[in-house]
């Protein structure tokens, strides 16, 4: 899953008739260390992310395994919002 | 989803038979600041897109979900045409 | 898809069962000033590309939604040889 | 597969129902001479893989082809830990 | 379908028991030229494929078209063992 906040919506009227009712975020890659990527995926909300949120976002068929996103033509899906993370960063190289 | 611009149309008589009757378009992917990447993918227009309309692209199986390229040998479709976009880049990273 | 050249062709006899009778054909991605880009990718020609011509690639499953790709472990079709196309990069930004 | 080290855990609380259960990793790609790349994929832990282990990563469609993981929308999976590998770089080039 | 060069092999004895039975080998990508690429992939031998030898790798769900590979969580998998090329770069830009 690919590791980002939301930082915008799109609107679009004029779409396939599978896509109505889905909202359509913007979320941009994040390191772990919170700094932005400036790379942007458009992804489906199915859990309410609220701009500002991180967020985790399954792609490719994935995308289409929520109950709203199921047989629909999209690519991405924001799946679950992040509470925390640990980073431990220690292990030595093999 | 990818963002960008429908900038131009290939044509092409010899395909695969389950390709009869689907256009083919440019798409160069944009940032959300409208600046153009050079970087282009070809995609099945299933939404009426115009030449110069800013519109989402699914990609992989999901670019199969439409009536239109159900099981077709495509793995891009145009899905929606843009009416809009925001973007809110100010939440303090983590 | 892909917008490419044929460059080359791949022979290869230990192979698994279900890939008998399929022709390897390397193809090289082009911009659409017809500059080469040096990155190629093998795919299975199912619409008799010869070389030099310029052709769309599929890619992932939907490589195998071809007659003669269906439930076969390839990743990338040729399933259209372009005849012409046409670039209107006119449109100002958003 | 991708070839990465475990290097932290994400907690969410708010996610797609089909997430309960699943414990989400952070892995983080490295060469064969375990060096670390600084690129991250956030996967599904199936084999119980505690921080610092070497791992494989299935990504795509095929990351569901668990049973913890079967039609929920991740992409992105650890199926093995890694015992050992060998790396034989001394073929000529053709 | 990917180029490459099998490079090595992984052990791994603590996996998902789908994977009971599998070959893990690391390929490297190679270019036409037989330049090694220092990009590696983890993928499934169904070919009994050398150290050594060139190869063709097929990648997200068609890595699962085979016998050996069906239903598993795999997303590469070696299909073909490369005799020969042939490259004509000739073709003047259209």
């Amino acid at each position: 899953m690919l590791y980002g906040r939301v930082v915008g919506t799109i609107w679009a009227t004029r779409k396939d008739e599978k896509l109505e009712g889905l909202s359509f975020r913007i979320v941009e890659k994040l390191g772990f260390d919170g700094a932005a990527s400036g790379s942007h995926v458009v992804a489906i909300d199915t859990v309410s992310a609220g701009v500002g949120e991180i967020v985790l976002v399954a792609q490719g068929s994935s995308a289409r395994q929520t109950a709203e996103t199921k047989d629909r033509p999209v690519d991405a899906v924001i799946m679950a919002i992040v509470d925390n993370h640990e980073l431990n960063d220690a292990g030595a190289p093999r």
